[in-house]
């Protein structure tokens, strides 16, 4: 597994990032074409008010997919005329493209309850489809809203003796709580697989990265994670173990490879949105362990992780520590025997020991709490199940941006 | 009902409120003493998390109360020596008072975590005594962290004939989302009245006031609700309907009195809380109704009431509504059939009509949105429950008071 320049593309894919006028001046319209049809998987928000471009792509994704069209800048969610508006995008891409415009899987990010402005969308969609380049930078661009900065990964694996490119191009960055889905992601790879296959490896990537961060706790309407993978690579086909022809062995291996690459470009991709939450300054994770009960350890640490209280104390980088214990309490959780570490890059120093404040090193805490990243680690010491989190802190900023 | 003067207290009862050192300059000891011992009841925060004043409290308040030893600046909770500690307090104010201290009922507020500096405190229990006077502004200012502003209101009832007097005195501002019970309050009255029946008039009292406020989501570790009942207005006793001597009707109508005027005082005290939430610009009532299922219209309310998103919107006076449908979306109750509405003071504006955003008159939403007071209104239209919460908006200054 090699990390290669990160706009890199892999083979038969094209990106296009281009201003449509949705937004004042910034690029707005993206999208992504494959001169092969490929297999693709998906996974979406569980929020119940899903914006009209996640209803289309669960319907398309079932078939080979060639194209994929996004916006930014509105989110085209809670509108009687989104799924016609929808429809309407996809029919102009795919008449531009010359491919049937089922298979085109749209996405949309943004403002919620305004409707599309679709004329202005139609007007360049020859345009877009003009700039279509084998590199990722323009589409990576135009996908975001308040991010900061763009979000891209690509990596090459070697796969039966065949080199693979994957490449995850991601927005974030307020809204953000995931939960079996997540924001705008978009992978694509050229490696040849079975499609049932593709869709559960996807599944285990996210489950370990997009549904292990939370910006502010709030879940959105139109979180969307794609995969494509158009099969250029020329590797043997991975197949599910039923399917397979070749030796069992080196099959596995491949497999594994490819599960590998795609939990590393999700994990990244997950911690870069973080790292660019609304006003974030600070990356925390938060590592629970020991609870008695599997749902304990993800209730103590998205308490945690979602505590307007804690995440202003790490952006202020003060000592008032014993609010991490206050929303531990808070969720039911028993506290005695619990133990409490704040983790650095060279230090870490215990807070809470067997269900009690201790007296710590003041000035050991604050170097450490002036760090960039940091682990808060909980011990609950009642059982095995442990939880993992990726947060940042809450600043006046966050405000400012949402307000 | 009455309201008077907002310091005046029950016959018999005494406060005080002075500085001891436990915050730098601002008042940090507060005492309630009653010449006549008081049936007491009282609630306390569910967190796990619980401070020491709060486990005597519980194992005090079988018996007649004389007194409540209240500090703020410091939790007194999470620490092995909290209990010795508020038990020598007790120990003090119980000598100074000539009373037992098994007969006084201790309550901390301020930061979680650090030893109570309780050399302070002792060199000033004298004083305190000395101070107690026949008015509550003193101790309304003890008991107070980052509120603003204190929090006093009083009331007259006639009961029977006589003339009896509820007065409660109650602090915020920020760890503000009680559930079964609150942040200190403290209610006295001179009524002679049943302990249980007392208990059962509180529980209803704080059911529809301060377990209806959320500022900020956080829980804490020190919420208590105190309300002693002295008997010196003179009243027939009022008694449970097991125990009764007179008319049935009377004495419902009696106890009916009281349970009213215990509801405003603590409906009035819940609003003010919310009202100098930390930060707070506005005060919104969040009422969610036609819900299916009784635990949905709390689960929305709540979500949008605790929503980051949502209260900058508000704070901001933005017009990004999309955010509420987005929140009860995510506490996965169905959006079909939802209507929301804006309701300010002269007008009342629909914003989400049976599932979808609606064309809205932008001019008359901004001018609801720029009032200081308003209600988010939101049916379900699924069924016949329903729920209120008071909240606030999110500012800047939330972050800068925390950090």
């Amino acid at each position: 597994m090699k990390t290669i320049s990160k706009n890199i593309v892999p083979r038969g894919f094209k990106f296009a990032g281009i201003h449509c006028g949705i937004k004042r001046k910034k690029k707005d319209l993206g999208l992504i074409y494959s001169d092969t049809p490929a297999v693709a998987a998906g996974l979406w928000t569980t929020n119940k008010m899903q914006a009209a471009p996640i209803q289309i792509c669960k319907k398309n994704i079932e078939n080979k997919i060639q194209a994929i069209i996004v916006n930014s800048g509105n989110a085209n969610c809670g509108l009687r005329q989104g799924r016609k508006d929808a429809l309407l995008i996809n029919e102009w891409v795919g008449r531009e493209l010359g491919i049937n415009q089922e298979c085109i899987l749209p996405a949309s990010t943004g403002i919620i309850g305004i409707p599309l402005p679709i004329d202005k969308i139609k007007k360049r969609v020859s345009f877009l489809v003009r700039e279509l380049k084998e590199e990722s930078d323009d589409f990576a661009e135009a996908i975001l809203t308040t991010d900061k900065v763009s979000k891209q990964v690509a990596l090459e694996l070697k796969i039966g003796g065949k080199e693979v490119i994957i490449s995850g191009v991601a927005k974030g960055s307020g809204m953000i709580s995931p939960k079996m889905a997540t924001m705008l992601c978009f992978v694509t790879t050229d490696i040849d697989i079975d499609k049932a296959l593709l869709k559960d490896c996807l599944k285990k990537a996210v489950e370990n990265s997009f549904n292990q961060i939370t910006i502010d706790g709030e879940m959105s309407t139109n979180d969307t994670v794609l995969c494509l993978a158009n099969g250029r690579a020329g590797n043997n086909k991975l197949q599910a173990a039923g399917l397979r022809l070749q030796a069992e062995k080196e099959e596995n291996r491949n497999l594994e490879k490819f599960q590998e690459g795609l939990n590393y470009v999700t994990a990244y991709l997950a911690k870069e949105i973080v790292k660019d939450g609304e006003g974030a300054t600070k990356l925390i994770e938060i590592e629970v362990q020991g609870a008695k009960k599997e749902g304990d350890a993800e209730k103590v640490a998205r308490r945690i992780a979602n505590s307007n209280l804690i995440k202003a104390m790490f952006y202020g980088e003060s000592t008032n520590y014993g609010r991490i214990a206050a929303a531990i309490g808070a969720t039911g959780v028993d506290l005695k025997n619990v133990d409490i570490h704040l983790v650095g890059n060279k230090s870490k120093i215990k807070i809470f020991k067997q269900g009690y404040f201790i007296n710590v090193d003041e000035g050991l805490l604050k170097k450490i709490l002036e760090e960039k990243e940091m682990k808060l680690k909980v011990d609950l010491n009642k059982g095995n199940f442990s939880e993992k989190l990726l947060t940042c802190d809450l600043s006046e900023e966050y405000v400012r941006i949402n307000k």
